[in-house]
């Protein structure tokens, strides 16, 4: 297993914009006081390795890291290509998705900066449910903010973050001050990720002991999350027993794109390598319910509603856009990271947006052929990989392809019977 | 991993009673129509070793097998004790269940016979999830009567099995003339395992390209699980490469008992170490719910109510008890297997009943303590591992305590809340 992270920030092919950041307090004085300071660190490291401390290395054996890495043969048989295909499965993780990597990082800081408590926001939940299981490994308390539709849509997840002592708390919340100015100008708000991060900060805000932390978005999180390329690395090497013979591969990396965390931990390790020649091509797959990186505009936005974190430059829908009703509640986000929106605009990264019906058939082809079941969000990596190999089929050509199944899809199972059985 | 199967009939303490079977047609004739040829001979091998069909080890394989066998350190720290406590995680499997591992066997020589359906039974879902991912697996359709009143409190499970294109229909069902004076009589009968064997039996006797496959309670069950077994005992002694230093240990083998295969597969392989004079303990966890190896008759009865199977020679609470409403339906059976029932009349397996609350507290604890949530009805069997262990250290003991988790907790959040909040 990887007992380094790599800092790929230097391998970017041009420095990240500045924020933008006139608010009073500004949002980088706001973020000082909430979150763990080691954490702020990470966001601009000094090396490009970063040690993982040894309680976490601990923590990332027991779960099960390094996570298989799995050849779908069978999938491949049923497309008929002489691609290959591999999956990185993130979904075998005890949460059933790759988050829990950096929360447990994450709480580690934490407690030892002395914090006793995690405070984030949760959209459908596996975020909230990782928080909630890594601040249990730290002895730490979770208190998490939840989109208050997902609340009651979503139940196992919050019965899970309160089966480990977790308070989950609907967003808008009344226990902020912005919370209550949305519930005063309409009391049935149906919440947001733009109002949980809102709800959640400033929540932090009023609280010394407790530590605010961010599931994605921000580079501090790309770093734990380098975890996933660096073992796709290492497995395709076969550096862990296994004879894949795949060298040096990894012609095509594919994974969704919400807030970026899985993406940039598949693609960040091989930035270098792509800088330097090698033929790799980065595929982001997006929802067409929030298309940012095909459709969007490239400006400055930011993520929460009340205006507690900076702007960045990314590729966005607009502060006012409200995406349709889709079930994949970790795509539906309006604005996208600096560091994804630099590699899109930079040409490095590729994106299409993939219709959520065509996803979920998707995933549940890769059901029926191989017995896995993920996430909906890893169903969009997953459609756009096959049109990968659909395409290199016709030009002759036999790729390694790398998805990243970011997640299990067995709490999702009402979504893929909604979708699909629509006629 | 094993490639043998165990016969462990001949380590029997005594030849197994014969069965009552008086029908007409018998039972045994019914059987024969509706089972696999291969299945029934697997009944009562030649040889103590049944080589396990390479198709089979193939899908074995594919899903994780050998499942890890996992020290639970923090628990045992948590509980504060010497003994060494491990869990054999049958819950990583793709449907979240042991049953997978029979499942896929009798899929394959379902197949092999020309058999093109498989139907069956299922209770709350997860012997039912795992027929229609094994059916999938070797290209038949799956027909699945799961009890009525779980079709509708569990939907999960069933959209799972629809996913893979199963079709799931209601026991009592108007499918069969069972099932149809079964209604007649109670139009708003909730169903129960009972019922729904008998519907799936009678439903098979009219469909020729067919097979009826069980999920527990019969030895060619059994004999597929005792994979659970040799992997442990190879596990222990460190084979597959971890340094384990446990050869020749397991002194506790504790597991859940409904049908009694994950039992029986667990401890079915270490039955002549133990008349050899080996020093082990067998431990089968009940329900207070359905108690029959600790307040039951050894009596005969029979699994189904239409009478379709023969009268077996086991612990029973007799044929009209109706277990009160626990959640955890895996074990609400109310008569035991001939097998199961023989190793506790002769000696050979200790029995405990557990009080549903008792058990997912222990559940609750282990999640908390190391990150990893069961199902109920393996909570049953860790609540009574922890009361081994407690004994143990009263006693200065260390013994090696092995716990079987045979399965996932994920689709169960709901039964673990409802419990835990009661005052």
């Amino acid at each position: 297993m990887p007992e380094q992270w790599r800092n790929f920030l230097d391998d970017l092919p041009r420095e990240l914009p500045r924020p933008r950041d006139l608010g009073s307090p500004s949002a980088a004085e706001i973020s000082a006081k909430v979150r763990p300071k080691a954490l702020m660190e990470q966001d601009n490291p000094a090396e490009r390795w970063v040690p993982i401390p040894q309680p976490v290395l601990e923590w990332y054996r027991r779960i099960g890291r390094p996570t298989p890495l799995y050849r779908a043969r069978l999938l491949e048989k049923r497309l008929g290509t002489g691609a290959r295909v591999y999956l990185k499965r993130e979904d075998v993780l005890p949460t059933g998705s790759f988050k829990l990597n950096t929360a447990i990082a994450q709480a580690y800081y934490a407690a030892v900066e002395g914090r006793t408590t995690l405070v984030s926001e949760t959209g459908a939940g596996q975020w909230g449910m990782s928080v909630a299981l890594a601040a249990s490994m730290f002895g730490l308390d979770a208190e998490i903010f939840m989109v208050k539709c997902s609340l009651d849509q979503k139940p196992y997840r919050r019965h899970y973050m309160e089966l480990l002592g977790a308070q989950v708390r609907p967003s808008p919340s009344d226990f902020t001050a912005f919370g209550r100015g949305v519930l005063d100008r309409r009391p049935d708000h149906p919440g947001s990720l733009g109002t949980a991060i809102s709800d959640a900060i400033e929540y932090t805000l009023g609280k010394d002991s407790a530590a605010y932390i961010s599931g994605s978005g921000v580079p501090h999180v790309y770093l734990h999350q380098t975890l996933l390329g660096l073992e796709v690395q290492a497995q395709l090497e076969g550096l862990y027993g296994e004879a894949v013979g795949e060298a040096g591969r990894g012609d095509h990396l594919v994974a969704c794109s919400g807030g970026g965390s899985n993406l940039c931990g598949l693609i960040g390790p091989y930035l270098s390598a792509r800088a330097g020649g090698a033929d790799l091509r980065f595929l982001a797959a997006e929802s067409t319910a929030a298309p940012r990186l095909t459709a969007g505009r490239y400006t400055y936005g930011r993520a929460d509603l009340a205006g507690y974190t900076p702007q960045v430059l990314g590729y966005s829908m607009g502060a006012d856009f409200v995406p349709p009703p889709v079930h994949t509640a970790g795509l539906r986000n309006h604005h996208s990271s600096a560091v994804v929106s630099l590699l899109r605009n930079e040409g490095v990264l590729d994106a299409v947006a993939i219709e959520e019906r065509k996803a979920l058939e998707a995933g549940r082809l890769l059901l029926q052929t191989e017995g896995i079941l993920v996430a909906p969000e890893s169903t969009h990596a997953l459609a756009a990989a096959i049109d990968v190999v659909a395409e290199a089929d016709a030009q002759g050509l036999e790729p390694v392809v790398v998805v990243l199944a970011s997640g299990s899809g067995h709490l999702d199972l009402q979504s893929y019977s909604e979708v699909l059985r629509r006629p």
